[in-house]
């Protein structure tokens, strides 16, 4: 595949309008981990040898070996993920913006008035450029629509049967199964050696829960995305959550290790991102004292996958790049280090 | 003891007040807890032979004995818990209010002005009728003075070193000395049969972190609480989380449903309470399908500790006693069913 992102023109725009209102992410139905100790030999095995594969097996068993100065408690050894672009592939469309999309048109048969009523029918014609000419407001509206105005409970089920059956728009494939293998067998291999492993994305928390257990081995409770409001209701004797068109945390940029904090309450040990909406995690992450490592995925795979970094819209990556070195970061050059991407 | 509560006159309605902004729990420098497959006759022995012991027991047994119809899988083992007044005392003063009060006079010498301005001048004077008489702006003030306008770190510090020295205004005792041990024991209990264990409370949660991990051995990961709003900023190269003097949730009553889904993103399979406010939450709790299952500590003790319910502003249960049996939630008599109360 080459770079496509070039190609999508207005919708750009959109994309990084509605990534400013925390939308983004989905995976491959992998084995449900297990945890076991692991040899890194064994587990990375999608990792060549390199830099990247060293310097995190290197800080592993430093953090790990008891006596080693540089020893952590198990209890506090937390790993945290970006999930667009770290996890799974975020090109050439956030997931999530595919699944608002999905989501109005499916909707449109209810909503005959939307027709005629903007935003929805040009989302229903798919007339990009023309959603994006309504601003914040239309995008308000779209994620309204397909966010909002059900209980908890409706909108995992809504994720559910969608994350099920959509599939990416250039390979034809669930987006479940376009999680990155080697970050599969690091997630293993990492809660091998004790540590707790979270997701923190700028994506929507609920739209995140009811797969990534199956997809990644991770909880609900180790999930961390951006939100909007709720609101407890007893309807006919039955309580619900109502999900509210209120955004309540956009956990993206800074607002990333305020998300850390709200939900774990510990600086993390290791952080992973791709791009510059995680450049606080791993700034949070990496000033804290004791040994802290930050992670940066860099897509340098146009063939296997894609290759952006500073001038995509999606997934832009240049202050990362330019402080990395100076900051100690990591930097994986996903087409020489991984062996195997899907 | 005898009911200490109806004595505090002025300061009752201070409380009720302060309570609804999410004020509220602190506790016995217990044994840092081990998990160990849990025999209830040892572990639970505090526990008399009673309806509550066997309910807990029994319950606890059908959801870990693989086979049982009622079993549930060790990863959706969740059992949430109120702090004050179902972990440790709440009587005759919420353990926060008495941290904001005493942070206001010590930094009083800071604040020369304050001697001269409400809602300070009154709390340094211990005047709390005519602190109430400032109502809601009055309590802001002393939530902004007391808690905001410093960063995370800074706050876990002045937590720490705080309950390291305030004592009970009654007994004397550190405030981590008033945890009840059955409780201490019912969380050992859970762990061991695989349960995590979360605090659920309508206390500020960056003001319990700081203790309980070593006071109940719940990590920081796993508490829910009452928020304040953050703000992420570099500092002179020197990231920090600072604390605004806003409101983010007020963990209580019909939030804590809200903030059990906002952090853990699963129905408790158990829930612990003491008052109304904890009436959502186990509302929310045992009307989930599966085996669910709803507990309140009742407060009939007034030699070793005090009795309240119905008539007390804190703490205050009425809603949860008129309902219980109907809704078939166990409510412990801690005057008969408790052999200890510290």
């Amino acid at each position: 595949m080459t770079c496509e992102h070039r190609r999508v023109n207005s919708m750009q725009a959109l994309l990084l309008a509605v990534a400013v209102f925390g939308f983004s992410a989905l995976a491959q139905p992998a084995p449900r981990t297990t945890q076991t100790t692991a040899s890194p030999a064994v587990t990375l095995a999608s990792w060549n040898d390199g830099p990247s594969r060293t310097a995190l097996t290197s800080f592993v068993s430093r953090v790990t070996t008891p006596g080693n100065p540089d020893f952590v408690d198990a209890p506090e050894r937390i790993a945290v993920f970006d999930n667009d672009g770290t996890l799974w592939a975020e090109q050439p469309l956030y997931v999530q913006v595919a699944f608002a999309l999905d989501r109005v048109k499916a909707l449109a048969a209810e909503h005959p008035e939307w027709q005629t009523r903007e935003p929805f029918r040009s989302v229903i014609a798919g007339d990009l450029k023309a959603v994006m000419a309504g601003g914040e407001h239309a995008l308000m509206a779209i994620i309204a629509a397909s966010h909002a105005g059900n209980t908890t409970a409706e909108f995992e089920q809504i994720v559910k049967d969608w994350v099920a059956t959509a599939r990416h728009p250039r390979t034809g494939r669930l987006y479940t199964e376009m999680i990155y293998q080697p970050m599969l067998e690091l997630l293993t291999y990492l809660r091998g050696n004790g540590f707790k492993t979270y997701i923190v994305s700028g994506g929507g928390v609920e739209f995140m829960r009811p797969w990534v257990e199956r997809v990644y081995g991770i909880p609900p409770e180790q999930v961390v995305g951006s939100r909007i409001r709720m609101k407890y209701e007893v309807r006919n004797g039955v309580p619900v959550l109502a999900r509210l068109a209120e955004i309540d945390l956009i956990d993206d940029r800074a607002g990333k290790p305020v998300g850390i904090q709200q939900v774990i309450g510990r600086r993390p040990t290791i952080a992973f991102g791709n791009s510059d909406g995680d450049f606080e995690m791993l700034e949070w992450t990496t000033t804290s004292p004791g040994p802290r490592l930050g992670v940066i995925v860099h897509h340098t795979d146009a063939e296997r996958e894609w290759a952006y970094d500073r001038e995509s819209s999606i997934g832009r990556l240049v202050r990362g790049l330019d402080e990395a070195a100076r900051r100690g970061w990591v930097v994986v050059d996903m087409k020489r280090e991984w062996a195997r991407i899907f």
